[in-house]
């Protein structure tokens, strides 16, 4: 006989989806992970393989966000500014969260509504601008140079994004933060 | 008879001398609020009256700087542009940091190697944004300038910091975050 080892398909993509319906429906402090667990019909156990807390389903997708916007700093041509590579890593943040619409807006309204959940949103992006700055010094940019650019791309990623998730019906993310950067520009420039 | 009600002079600062003190010889961790209040000659009791945990002797200035950069916010020129009147808020912070140099890098000392600190320095950042933004918006500015210009001058300061704890023997605060300024105003508009 021996034990059954069942793989479970797409256990990350059923564990986020039950959670997001669980949070949804009865707020995010009232959701346990043996709840989520078993909306998603598998065990805490699997939840406790992809998540250490409840928290990170919420934030599963920042290492993956992280990862596209350096690959986009790192991939933008050598003869433009700094400003236009992170310019091209907001622009590949865009379409991501674009394609990713309503979901990412139900997300961000659980976030919102949780302090607790707002400072981990807050250390994801610290990260966030870590990384991009590290992207640029492999560029050869230098310091400060490299993390003023990367902190004026989380600062336009972040409003862009607060904006975006605000106006359900509006423009889409990549020409928010399209103008929110170039509002930046004239900010800086003292209009 | 009755209870004696001591009046406990500058409370607030033996606490703070205690704490300091003694995370700089035994770590952060190691201390607890019993350790301070008997180093400062003072109660459990009235430590927590001052704060809501050992965390927050670390934060203790950050509303005083809040209001001194929402002020200088106001009172800058009307004249002038939004970014000017960030950079009055930013000369303001750096000359309250550069009357106590040795012991703001300290301070940052103990935040830079607790996770859990960093944590709570992103929280109080993020909070003087909103604030900065606050305050320009007084001043009849728009969104999404006013949500920028804040996270601009933010990006600023924390940079500016960093590199000014980095170097004990530097040029000021004040100086260092002015330069950093102007490497933003570089770097946006695409140098």
């Amino acid at each position: 006989m021996g034990v059954m080892v069942r793989w479970e398909p797409n256990a990350l993509g059923r564990l986020q989806q039950a959670a997001f319906e669980l949070f949804m429906e009865r707020g995010f402090e009232q959701v346990t992970v043996a709840e989520i667990a078993e909306r998603a019909g598998l065990t805490e156990r699997t939840f406790f393989r992809y998540f250490t807390d409840k928290r990170e389903v919420l934030f599963a997708g920042a290492a993956a966000l992280s990862d596209l916007m350096v690959s986009a700093v790192a991939d933008a041509p050598e003869s433009g500014a700094p400003i236009d590579a992170i310019a091209a890593a907001l622009d590949a943040a865009g379409t991501m969260f674009d394609e990713h619409g309503a979901g990412a807006r139900r997300r961000q309204a659980i976030i919102t509504a949780h302090a607790e959940l707002r400072e981990r949103e807050l250390i994801k992006l610290a990260g966030l601008a870590t990384a991009l700055a590290d992207a640029l010094r492999q560029r050869g940019v230098g310091d400060p140079a490299a993390s003023l650019t990367a902190e004026a791309g989380i600062a336009v990623f972040k409003i862009g994004f607060e904006r975006w998730v605000a106006e359900p019906g509006g423009p889409d993310l990549t020409r928010v933060m399209r103008a929110a950067l170039d509002e930046l520009k004239s900010v800086t420039a003292g209009k």
